[in-house]
This record gives structure tokens, sequence and C-alpha cells, in this order.
């Protein structure tokens, strides 16, 4: 039984009692919410109690998402796995491993060791991966082969799997038709692009869509349909191909759902900042309320090496307009693979974002806890507003490094000129 | 004459004119706006045509400023001017001097000789230190010292000065008797507070007005009215302390700009993301459509060590609803006083945001320069993508220091699997 099964059957399970927990909600409450779609929990049937139960949906917290993985020309497994815990420490909610160099049985193996979290993957990358080990194009793969490397995955314990079932015929010709600046930047759309030119074929994800749903059902894999047609640049932003797919993925939500399979919809990408909340509204109404998964937004494409704060930027109106699940940028995207700093920098600036949309969504206890770091700041007590801090160790490091002389409980910007203390006094006397 | 009065009078000055030409506009247009308010052009008299000439104003771009200075506990005058020239190198528009330790002056005329900047000040803030450095208290200060300073710094060749005029009896009332969980945490604004409260006398910037005006109209110093009583946390955000005192910031932009005088409104702070764009809208309707120059805004109280990535948030949203000017917020914020790096990352914090903002606004050249940036992705332009950067060095330094060997023209992270390469040609034979 799924989790979604279970919730509609009226069972609570252990998971639903963590995860609710981690809310501040009742398990009731949580599984009302999973039963009707509006919420995730992805839990491979596979893991025990040892991993972290993460519910992703309607006013639940917005949670974060981290990317790693080596690639065909970095691969690296230790630094990933590295990578994986560091993410896990800076307070990531999910990774998604994203390899495709190097054995990615073994680096996956090494991740469900090394990390807590449930687990993503985008089981199409393998699929090329192998067949650019063979030196074989992707297009010569078969629709079994994809669904193998599925089912493996889904054995193993992945607990969410991003497939672009939503990269049809009809969606890319809408695409191309209307004429794009970026083309097609997802890459597992742009590989099954590839494959059904080349094959004169339309997407298997999409054509045997029951057949994954049949797999997800048998494990309790949550389906994570991408956005395979993206926008990849900020002309490209809400245009024909992205809302065509974003219909059939709507379509298939309803599929999976009445099968019992739990779903999310991943979205952009790059999108112009007041097109950031219409992008969300959107994507509730076509999907049935599903959760929504954003790659950022990012909100504007010009600043490279600086992404985790574009990210930053688009994913706080997006979570305060309801999208429920961020996937962080690094400040390495659109550059290079990222190193372990950019994945903690990322995971960071996701956080903030996700925290800032959550205090709109009104998420319980979200604004409380600006509350508290006020009050803390209100009482120069700064033991406090180092542990209330979002990332206690910077905070730590900073005033640590820099303790102020003239006068102790103040900072070295201000010193005696502290405004706080200055106004605390001047207004009891006025 | 101030660029006001000349723009009132028909005249072009040389000043609008550069200013005009980095906007892209007619000299014309932006003199129009200055004429009615709704753009300012801060540029001292003394000032020669080696400085830059920066207009602040509807629909122009979103301008950057990046706060530097000295502390009553760090007072390295040759570290301060290095963080001036790091910040007009990264990319400010101007740069206020917020020194209040050390010899204030040498400091001041050292960043005049450093940076081609247009360079504001808080002249309560050298009130402060003289007092403090006489061993007096704030309050024993008197109407004419601050007066002499205001004069001082007009003289010197300062374009732009912060007052807290609206920080009154009845608003700091108002403000107590509502209640708040952190005071008043603007600097200037608690010092006046404190010397009020202590001397039984209504605010001499309120009060003196016209005498204030006086001094702006003979340099053409420009009025950053200050919001004394910004909200420190997201708590006390848009609350009566707050708007009380843009009411009157409202009353008096009409006093000096009948005069002749030059006006901008600061705004917070922190502020709920959703209260952002209202926060906004209210100054634009209560004070005539003036230049709204606000501190980040900050969207949750709780990322110390993070508030540049904070404040882009806000500062996004506030350009994108018309957000004239952003003053930076660096990481240390919170913390302690700045380091050059965090000058350089919260100049680029704040040029992000002003950026997404300005897309939004339809700012002349802002999309089409994300445009370029997609063209130069879509055909796989290295060279031109690092040069398109808001930051070139960062991203030549990330590129040159990972340089894919499996397919030069791709990068690290997706190497022979790159969604451009890959759908470029799938959509060419679709």
């Amino acid at each position: 039984m799924t989790q979604l099964l279970a919730a509609r059957a009226g069972r609570i399970t252990p998971e639903m009692v963590r995860a609710a927990a981690d809310e501040g909600i009742k398990p009731k409450e949580l599984a009302d919410k999973i039963a009707c779609g509006v919420a995730v929990l992805p839990f491979n049937k596979k893991l025990d109690d040892t991993y972290r139960a993460v519910a992703i949906g309607e006013k639940l917290k917005t949670k974060v998402n981290a990317n790693i993985g080596t690639s065909r020309d970095r691969a690296d497994l230790e630094m990933e796995v590295c990578k994986a815990r560091v993410a896990e420490e800076a307070g990531a909610d999910s990774v998604m491993d994203l390899s495709t160099g190097g054995d990615l049985d073994v680096i996956r193996d090494k991740i469900f060791k090394a990390i807590r979290l449930p687990l993503g993957t985008v089981p199409i990358y393998e699929a090329a991966s192998a067949a650019d080990d063979d030196g074989r194009d992707f297009h010569k793969i078969t629709p079994d082969d994809i669904f193998e490397i599925i089912g493996r995955h889904a054995e193993e314990g992945v607990s969410f799997i991003t497939v672009h079932c939503g990269v049809t015929r009809d969606s890319v010709k809408r695409l191309k038709n209307e004429g794009r600046v970026l083309g097609i930047v997802s890459r597992g759309g742009a590989l099954l692009a590839d494959w059904m030119v080349h094959n004169d074929a339309e997407n298997p994800l999409y054509e045997q869509f029951d057949r994954l749903v049949e797999i997800c059902l048998e494990h309790d894999v949550t389906l994570s349909l991408g956005d395979g047609l993206r926008p990849g640049c900020l002309a490209d932003a809400t245009d024909r191909g992205q809302v065509s797919e974003l219909v059939l993925l709507g379509e298939l939500t309803d599929r999976a759902r009445e099968a019992g399979a739990q779903v999310m919809i991943e979205g952009p990408g790059h999108i112009p900042l007041d097109e950031v909340a219409e992008n969300v509204r959107i994507q509730k109404n076509l999907c049935g309320g599903a959760p929504f998964y954003v790659l950022g937004p990012l909100v504007t494409d010009v600043a490279p090496g600086y992404d985790h704060i574009t990210a930053a930027i688009g994913g706080a109106i997006a979570a305060a307009a309801g999208a429920d699940f961020l996937c962080y940028v690094t400040p390495a995207e659109h550059l290079c693979l990222p190193i372990l700093e950019d994945v903690r920098l990322g995971v960071m600036g996701a956080r903030i974002a996700a925290h800032a949309g959550d205090i709109v969504k009104g998420v319980p206890g979200a604004a409380e806890y600006d509350r508290e770091m006020a009050e803390a700041r209100a009482e120069l007590d700064w033991r406090r507003q180092i542990d209330l801090a979002i990332d206690p160790d910077e905070a730590e490091k900073r005033r640590s490094g820099d303790i102020p002389t003239v006068s102790s409980e103040t900072c070295t910007m201000c010193s005696n000129l502290c405004a706080i203390k200055v106004s605390k006094e001047a207004l009891r006397r006025s």
C-alpha cells in the first residue's frame, strides 16, 4: 500500500506520524492532505525508520532539495557522497542523485548509506549514461531499457523519480512552432525529444504511463512529473510548450492518483519575477492542487556565479504563492559542477527562500520563529541570536571573530551607538 | 540652482545629459521627471564632471548604494577607503559614508578622492561621534551643532544626506503606544528620540526643516528623508509608528520640492514578503511619487550571515513594485562591521535584485540584456556568456577553473549530455 492508498483507507502510517510531528500538526490532518493528493510523503517501502519521513504539500513547511551527482566529466564518487552529507547537514530535506559518470549503482548505494534523507533520481540519466559508456547513441536504447532502470531504482529504495512524461510529440511541436530562444534545457526532456525524433515514436514514459504507475505502486515511489519543456531563459517563460506540457501533467496526475500513486509536479526554471506567482497558480489549477516542485525559479538569466541568490528571489516568491518544494540552485549553475561550498550555499539560499515563503503561507511556527529572533535582538542576547540563526555556525564564526571592545553587549558595526540600546532607554523614558 | 530648479526652468544641465545617456533616454525626458520630483539627480555643486551623474527615480534603472564607514570599535580608515573602491568596482551607483570612528573629515576627504560616485552621509552620526569623542552624551549637543555639521558636509561635496526629520514627538508616541518588539532600530532615529526625550523638545530637523532646505538649495544636496522609525523585525512591519512617520515625510517632501530642493524617501527594513509591494505603493501615494530608497528589505529576521540574500529577495520585489534605489545589505549585517568581501557580495546581491526588478518595470534594455545572455547560451558561446555576466570575473574564474574535457563546448555539469546541445539537433530534425 502506498501512503496515498493508506491515507485514503483511513490508515495513519508511522511515516505520517513522524512527518506530522515535524510539521507540528496532527497525523490525521496530514493524512487527509495525502488522501486527496495535495500533499505527498515520498518514502520508498524499502526504507527503515532511520530515514526522515518528509511530507511535501499544501500549507506544510516548504521543503528544500539538493541535487548532487557525478558528471561524464567529473566522476569523483567520494566527493558526491560528501556533497550529500553537506546538503543534509545544511538542512536539505531531500537529495537527488543526478549522477551520470562512474558506477551509478555504487554511487547510489553509498548515498543511501551516507545520509538519512529521502533520495530522488532521474532514471533517464542512467539510461543516457549507460548508452554513452557503451559508445552508443541515447536514441538506440529501448523503452524496456528505461523501465528496467526505473524498476531497479524503485527496488533499491529511491523515494521519488523525475520522469518527463509530458514531453510528447504534441507538446514539442507546439514549442517548436511558437519558437524559443533556448530550446529544451531539461536534460531529460532533451534526451527524450532526441529519442522521439530519431525513432519517430511517442515518449515511452507517456505511452506506457500505466506501466510507470505500476512500479510506483509496488514500491511507493512518488512520481515527480518533470517539466521537460521548462523555460531556460526569461524570454521563453510561460510559453505554449511549457503550458501544453503542464496540461498533460495535470491529466497524468489524475490517472496516477486514481491508481493510488503519489504525484508531484516539477516547475521552472527561468521566469520574470512578475510571472512567478501566476506559474504557481496555474500549476495548482491544472494539476488538481498537486505539490509543486520548482527549480529556482531564477528571476534573471544574467547572474552566473550568483544563481543561488537569483533562485532565492524566485523561490521565496514561489513559496509565498504556494509552491511546496524548492530545488536549490548553486552558485555553480550554468558554469560547472558545484563544489562542496556551493552545495552549502545552495541549500542555505533555498532554506531562506522557503522560510520567507512559509511566513506568508502562515505555516505554523514560521512567523513565531522570526519573532523569537527579534526578541533576542531586543534583549541584545547574542547567545540566543546565534542559536536561533538559520545557520548558527556561520553566525557564531562572524560574531566570535569580531567581538566589540567598546561595548560588549553590542556589535562592531554600531558599537555604543547601537540603536536598540539607545532607543530602549529613550522609549522607556518618553 | 539645483537640478530640480533647473529642470523646472526648462534647463538641461550637463549632469542630466550624462545621467540620461546612462539610462538610454533623452535628457528632456529625465529633466521632466526631475522637474516634477519623481526623479532626483544627487550631485553636489562642488563636484566636477569626473564624478558620475546618477539619476534615481520613476522607470529609471534601479540604483544600488553601498554603506561603508568606520565604527567606534573599528576605525581603520584605509580599510574603509578600500571598501569604497570595492563597492565602486562591483558596480554600486553611490556610496554612503557612515563613519563614526576616527577623524571623520579625513575619511570623507579620502573617499571623495578615491571614488567617482556621489557620496551620501548621515550627519547626525558625526554629531554623535563628536560628542562621544568629547566624553559627552549625545543629547548634550545643540541643534546648531547638528546644522553646523550638515553645512560642512554640504560644503565639502556630499550629494545626499539622510536626515530623520519624521521622528517627532507625535510619531514616536504613536510607535510607543502601539508597542513594538524591537523599538527603534535606525541609529539616527534612536539618537534623535533620545535627544528629544532628554531635552523635552521637538526634533530640530523637523522644527527647523526650512533651515535644512536652505542648506540643500545652496549646495544642491538631495534630501534623503530617513525612516527613523522603520521596522527592525517582521513583527513590527507596517505599523502606526512607521506609517505616521511616512505621512510626515510626505508633507515635508511637498515643502522641500516647492522650495526647489531634491527629495527622496527612505524605507524599510524588515518586512514580510507579502507586505513589500504595499510598502512601495503607500510610499508613492503619500510622498507624491518621490523616489523610494529601501534598505533591503529583509523578508525574514532569522538569517544573519546571509542577509545579502534575504535583502536581495525583498529588494527585487520592491524594485519590481517601483522602488527606485536599493541600499545593499551585507552578509555581516546584524553581526559585525563588514569586511571587503562582504561589501562585494552586498553590492552583487543588490544589483541582481535591481536588475530583476528592472525587467518587470520595463526599464529600457533590461529584458534585452537577459535575452542576449540566453542567445549566448543557445550558441554555447562561453566567451560571450562570461562577458555578459553581471560579474564577468566571477564567471570567468569558475569557467576557467573547471574546463570540461569530454566536450569542450559544454560544461562539467552536463558534459556531452548537455540539454541545449542535444535539443538543438532534435528540434531541428523534428
